[in-house]
């Protein structure tokens, strides 16, 4: 039964916590993507999948199968070393805008594809769709260049790559099943690995504003992420982040891109600047540019502070087409319509800010998007001027939002009830974000 | 979650082993019958379910479901008790044509829907069209008349009955979860309880020539056949039965057919004496006819004995449009064209017949089929000259084969090598068939 290369008996063996062999992982994820082996069979597989589990070299099967599917990212003639760093999604996640220029400072190079914003996770294409002129559809042959000459490039998934998972994700979707610590695995790394990365860089994020809630939860994806490349003979480190309350000060497609400037100017908010520094340093333990992560930091640092970060942003803008000189005008004043304050009733310490509510209230203002159909919009957003740890008195003002219409407006503070907590000891400062880092041996 | 009625809620519910309530299992069949719920998601909701298992009140609701998917068979009108019975399939099972009549004869009514061969295991219809002029297409009308004047009819299932179940059958069958016994349930019961039965008595077979191959396996079936008939307020009796031989000394369409007439007349094998005695007993004690099983088998014996069971099966024969006495010049003459003696190389006492191989045989002799689309053979079939405890001289004839060309006679030969085994010493007779019984308390 094991060896059988029949679908009914790939699922059989699924089913009975058989471990599948590479043939037929490989025949039934080619089956499918071709159209040969109906939507009913990879459903009945998926749930097998889900609640069976598969083993590391099962899920390094499942990835190569899925890169097999569809084109792979060429980068021939470009000297690497290739790193890319993926998250899984959070609130106020800004931090591929500020590691990729840092990073390629330092000497990495970074294919970076892109996702956009999905429910209360944002999206770095609709982030970057906010500079003026900026272009994430870049062809083949331009996304190579800017990966070449600048150092990095910021695009969006082709459709002609990784097409198995994108046909396997619709589907895991409707039938339960999105939530596989080895389907997610194969997900991700299909997708980076056909973009043309050497190594990659995982921002596991764990809390209320994450898609894994736990750090159990997360705990095992990263080690699905970390053993699955060792499998496929590609160095993934992960590192568990914190995600309980939102990355920043702004969430919003501008106000992030403003945030991320800041950032690379020397002035952003403490928690982005823990998160990014420490996920881009280990980009270039990963690119082998330096053995240790402090040494790694230190040199992070330097980017940011010598101005040869911020230097690759601009680069990077105008080699995508931005328009520099607009950008810069935009600063501090980019703003949505109608705006609204919300402000404390107490006085106290915030102990809390609610990163789910607070994602879910970007979805009503017009950050995010229901659906993959909906648009966005570029100026709309939060800014939360107090964030836990600081002392609050009755009347400041906790938070400040923007919408292109009163309505988006209303839903967006309707949804913000509640999520900011106010304690009236004394408060510690908040722990370090970093809570967990996993790295092959 | 546990209490939506979307159906990616009801998917993600049985994935995470919550029981299901009345309101979600019926909502997704009915969705399922009417094609607004996709295959894709029936079959991961199957596939759950095969992997997380149902209680008996889950597995109640989707029988209840199932039923309610199509129409209802009418006895309105006709007095009861209406009891019936059904095997889960076996090698030389012509238990039905035995037990209808002699259940008949005692006062049962028996609304009798049974199945055509598939696989290694035989079909009821294929065996009644060997009798000259026998339909089992009966219109419900004419199907409930029967009931009424002879006390039992045979027909076939109609398109109209638990299409759901028709449905979602076909879709186990190509994603491997047909063997699943809440599903095996539900699908049994739904059919039997349709068709207008009020109790029914399994016999759940056990053995090589079996679906259940252990007693382990026929035990749970039947263990949840019968919990599932309680939460349904509805009496199953269920009887594990030997099935790792075949039943009696015939193999084959109209073989089988003759043999049941000889068990009618008082001349069966023990064999297949002892199984349908005690399944008719219980349909006797279910109907309420007699209250201990001993009691009750004396009674269809007394049927035999006085002629009345034999009665009962040819005003069956004629109601059906069967002529009796074309009927009565077939016997022990009527066989297919070409036929081939196996005969023993050894001497000593057959220690075991493998029923699922003289079953197989049969498929190619023609007497089953493959496919639900193949044709069978009237005459072909196997007689079976020495069961398991027979004295054998080498030399001996063990087998006969029939069939209607040379090459399916060549096939059945080939299939048949082996399976009779043959030990040197002394045997005891093989035991009861009868393994263990389950009622309801």
């Amino acid at each position: 039964m094991s060896e059988s290369l029949r679908t009914v008996d790939i699922i059989a063996a699924k089913r009975d916590s058989e471990p599948l062999s590479e043939a037929q992982i490989s025949t039934f994820i080619k089956g499918y993507a071709a159209g040969d082996i109906p939507d009913y069979q990879a459903a009945a597989w998926c749930m097998a999948t889900f609640l069976n589990g598969m083993t590391p070299e099962e899920t390094g099967y499942l990835t190569r199968a899925m890169i097999n599917s569809g084109e792979v990212i060429d980068l021939s003639g470009v000297s690497g070393p290739f790193v890319d760093k993926h998250s899984t999604g959070g609130v106020g996640d800004k931090i591929s805008l500020i590691l990729a220029p840092i990073a390629a400072a330092c000497g990495v190079k970074v294919p970076m594809m892109s996702g956009r914003a999905l429910g209360h996770t944002g999206g770095t294409l609709d982030k970057l769709d906010t500079i003026p002129g900026y272009t994430t559809a870049l062809s083949p042959t331009r996304f190579r260049d800017g990966v070449d000459s600048v150092g990095f490039a910021m695009t969006g998934q082709s459709e002609r790559v990784v097409p198995a998972d994108r046909k396997m994700y619709a589907l895991r979707d409707v039938i339960a099943t999105v939530e596989s610590i080895p389907l997610i695995t194969a997900s991700i790394l299909s997708k980076k690995f056909a973009e043309g990365s050497d190594a990659l860089v995982m921002d596991v994020k764990c809390g209320k504003g994450a898609f894994m809630k736990t750090p159990e939860d997360a705990r095992a994806l990263a080690e699905s992420l970390v053993r699955t490349g060792e499998s496929l003979d590609r160095r993934v480190i992960a590192v568990l982040t914190d995600m309980s309350e939102p990355l920043g000060r702004m969430v919003g497609n501008y106000l992030e891109v403003e945030e991320s400037i800041a950032c690379l100017r020397g002035d952003g908010p403490a928690d982005v600047m823990e998160v990014t520094l420490r996920l881009t340093a280990w980009m270039l333990v990963a690119a082998g540019i330096e053995k240790d992560v402090a040494a790694a930091e230190k040199r992070c640092r330097g980017a940011i502070a010598d101005g040869s970060a911020m230097e690759k942003f601009r680069a990077n803008v105008e080699f995508q087409g931005g328009r520099l000189t607009e950008l810069d005008a935009m600063d501090g004043s980019s703003r949505a319509k109608y705006s609204r304050e919300v402000k404390s009733t107490e006085a106290g310490f915030v102990t809390e800010i609610d990163a789910f509510a607070v994602g879910m209230a970007g979805v009503a203002l017009g950050v995010g998007r229901d659906t993959a159909a909906d648009p966005v919009e570029a100026m709309a957003g939060i800014e939360m001027l107090k964030k836990t740890g600081e002392r609050v008195a009755a009347g400041d003002t906790l938070m400040k939002l923007w919408a292109e219409d009163e309505t988006r407006l209303e839903a967006g503070v309707l949804r913000l009830k509640g999520s900011v907590s106010i304690g009236s000891k004394t408060l510690q400062k908040r722990g370090s974000l970093i809570l967990e880092e996993i790295a092959p041996e």
